[in-house]
């Protein structure tokens, strides 16, 4: 076991190659569907969405896909990302747990999120693409893939969720510094917003509107414009595994490993990145390492949601797929402080899930901002309000092998830094913030509303 | 010469010693003098301020002073920092130069303030201070010093200029969340705070004015506060050389030598840091990097102030010292939209300007954001506006060599990010940025109201 705080890899250690876990899922896939056959989906009605290189990718069954060299040589602006021992945070604890974090905050936009934006800029433009288009909630998707369009001369429209434009101001201006367009959502520039404006001409927005809004761009522009996701899908998760490769690498420079690996979950992104390839070794290994998503109680997917299929925006406009879900016109409420407010769950992180190779948990919001202080006054570094969902768990594992008196090694995704989210830390620090947990009857009047597919026992 | 990008250090390269510039310094040095009787300073004056480890650090004539492992320990929850050889930067400019920078932005508080803040903090609390006083500006020294209280458990005191308090709300709460009091200033918490709003309830507050009241509120507090400050002092400067001598080692890793070494200066801190270790260099082996200052044409103390005896504050508390003036009553225009605020100079910094051991050079801020904008796009990370005036003139450096056809290698300190600074690129990308030349006649004026020291002729 190493003394240092820092284990760095060097440029030659940033992995060549995607790993993508489909090849060793042990589970039998799921279709994907239609929103409006409910048959399954061909390539044509997704070559409307992506390029034909991700639409592989999205299906494919193979282990490792190389990595194009004009991306590997913009992840070398920030990767490989370093791996931090908590030192500080353990003797603040008390524990004799060693805690590690993963730093993806070091990215240009602050968080994991450029990892798979660079990746579909990059086979955007290969393909010929002009522009993008995408929707952002809390902005760090949306910041993301416009330092993304940036390098590769794209254009990009970024339908940002309305009540988020408003109270965050200062990622829009992150994407405008990057040459992208902001619509704040509801926008008149689509039928889709249209009509949610003539119903509700007040409406915040929602995560599952401005996807809407996002495809219906796209899947009417001629193929001039394609659209582009920042996580449930299949290709987006394999994009994060530079970052459980790297992590992989650097547990062995620091002489451990993992009994447990954490990462909040929204759609799932960073979390995948960081627990798939040690999933790969608990599958080829044997147990070896616990891995834990953890969620908001405000928006249970896993832990309170249905594993069934469902669409993934709310006009319907997006495929069908089976995942956990609180149902399409799910709308987190306004008190919910952090990101991770889609509805749904990536299918492959649902089907593990489900299975029992993934386990997941939620914690509310308040302790959630209480960890987040502490982590920021032990280690320095602010976290992002979804990272400190992480966080609160990671201190809870220490405080649990404190209580066992056990050796425990916890290892983390700190996904993104709070620097654009301050206003959250405000809200908390001056008793604003309350905690929520999502109804149970709320979730079962949204499962009403549920595409008729044949649904799982 | 490397291929590589990024040049790393391991945590135990970090240096063990902060360089003293004055052990080497060919000019003789000018004493610091007591603002009421303008007779040199006594150890009982400045200890009513500062611990009196800091106070022998501010006259030593060692070379190297020890970093005591506390320090170190904290440091290297960053430290060292990367070295980044701006690939991509060069390529958009189409230029043979080699242009290299240090990445100080990665601390927790984003700027290469902490340096100074965490030794300052922690020789505080062997001396035993229970509260720090201090003033902030843009916001980076506040958050930097929050930070490193927080690390040593000491109490601080921010009076930051009101008008940046009421347009940076994010960098106070930055620094509540590190558990800092912040005030904005002008207050009604000291004598000098309620003579200005007496006189002026509506006085936005300038730097000048928040080191009156940090000071007042350390000296009358029967040494229970010590006051603390983030740039012109020589223990300042020198706890910033590990910058530098981190730089040394990485441009040997990268296997060249800059031709030119270049910072933005307010007070001196960011580039004495980077610059001070390659002056022992020059001195020791003859010319041969050149050391470019750069401020701003909105507050251009060096290169369009006077070299004189001035105060260091508004209300004249604080010592008098012989540096580069723009008079002590003076307040940047609104229209300035970075920080280098300052109306003084670091005396060290001062006199090897004065000497030609040092170059300074002034550039108005539309042309400073067009090259912050053009770096984002570039590299990625968002430059603070202060670090934005020294990559302008990496940028005109390299265009230059471009000119030329010469090689030149350009190495530049990246002092902070620009993440809490975003309204400043709203305004500019919004075109409501101006160009500002401070006026020949203001200066005159000012220096009117100089100390009556005997003046250098």
């Amino acid at each position: 076991m190493s003394e240092q705080t820092h284990f760095l890899l060097n440029e030659s250690d940033l992995p060549k190659a995607w790993y993508n876990v489909m090849a060793d899922s042990p589970l039998p896939p799921t279709p994907v569907l239609r929103p409006d056959t409910l048959e399954p989906v061909t390539p044509d009605f997704l070559a409307a969405l992506f390029p034909m290189e991700l639409i592989l990718q999205e299906v494919s069954t193979e282990r490792f896909i190389d990595i194009p060299d004009e991306v590997r040589e913009i992840y070398k602006l920030w990767r490989p990302t370093p791996l931090i021992r908590a030192r500080r945070l353990e003797k603040a604890l008390g524990t004799p747990a060693h805690i590690y974090f993963k730093n993806e905050s070091v990215s240009p936009a602050g968080s994991h999120k450029p990892n798979t934006a660079v990746a579909q800029a990059f086979y955007n433009k290969a393909a010929g693409t002009r522009a993008l288009t995408t929707e952002t909630g809390a902005g760090q998707w949306g910041s993301a893939l416009s330092l993304a369009c940036n390098f590769f001369d794209l254009d990009l429209e970024v339908y940002m969720v309305k009540v988020s434009y408003q109270q965050k101001p200062y990622r829009r201006v992150m994407m405008h510094t990057y040459g992208a367009q902001v619509f704040a959502s509801p926008t008149d520039r689509t039928n889709y917003g249209r009509s949610v404006l003539a119903a509700d001409p007040d409406n915040p927005g929602s995560l599952g509107i401005a996807i809407s809004e996002a495809v219906e761009v796209a899947a009417t522009s001629g193929g001039a414009k394609k659209y582009s996701l920042g996580s449930v899908l299949n290709h987006v998760l394999m994009h994060q595994t530079v970052i459980g490769e790297e992590a992989l690498k650097q547990m062995d420079l620091a002489g451990e490993y993992p009994d447990v690996v954490i990462g909040c979950v929204g759609g799932g992104s960073n979390f995948a990145g960081i627990a798939y390839p040690f999933l790969r070794e608990n599958l080829k290994n044997g147990q070896r390492a616990r891995l834990l998503a953890v969620e908001p109680t405000a928006a249970p997917s896993i832990t309170r949601g249905v594993y069934t299929f469902d669409y993934g925006d709310t006009a319907k406009m997006a495929p069908v797929v089976k995942m956990h879900t609180l149902g399409h016109d799910f709308v987190p409420p306004a008190i919910h402080a952090g990101g991770l407010r889609y509805h749904g769950m990536a299918p492959s992180l649902s089907a593990f899930c489900d299975a029992g190779l993934i386990q997941a948990t939620s914690v509310p919001q308040k302790t959630t901002f209480e960890a987040a202080i502490q982590f920021a006054r032990a280690e320095g570094i602010i976290p992002a309000p979804e990272t400190a969902h992480a966080i609160r768990v990671v201190i809870d594992e220490a405080l649990d092998a404190k209580a066992k008196g056990e050796k425990r090694v916890i290892l983390f995704n700190f996904s993104g830094h709070g620097h654009f989210d301050m206003a959250a830390y405000e809200n908390y620090l001056g008793g604003k913030l309350e905690d929520y947990e999502y109804p149970a009857e709320a979730i079962k009047a949204a499962m009403e509303k549920l595409p008729k597919v044949g649904l799982p026992a």
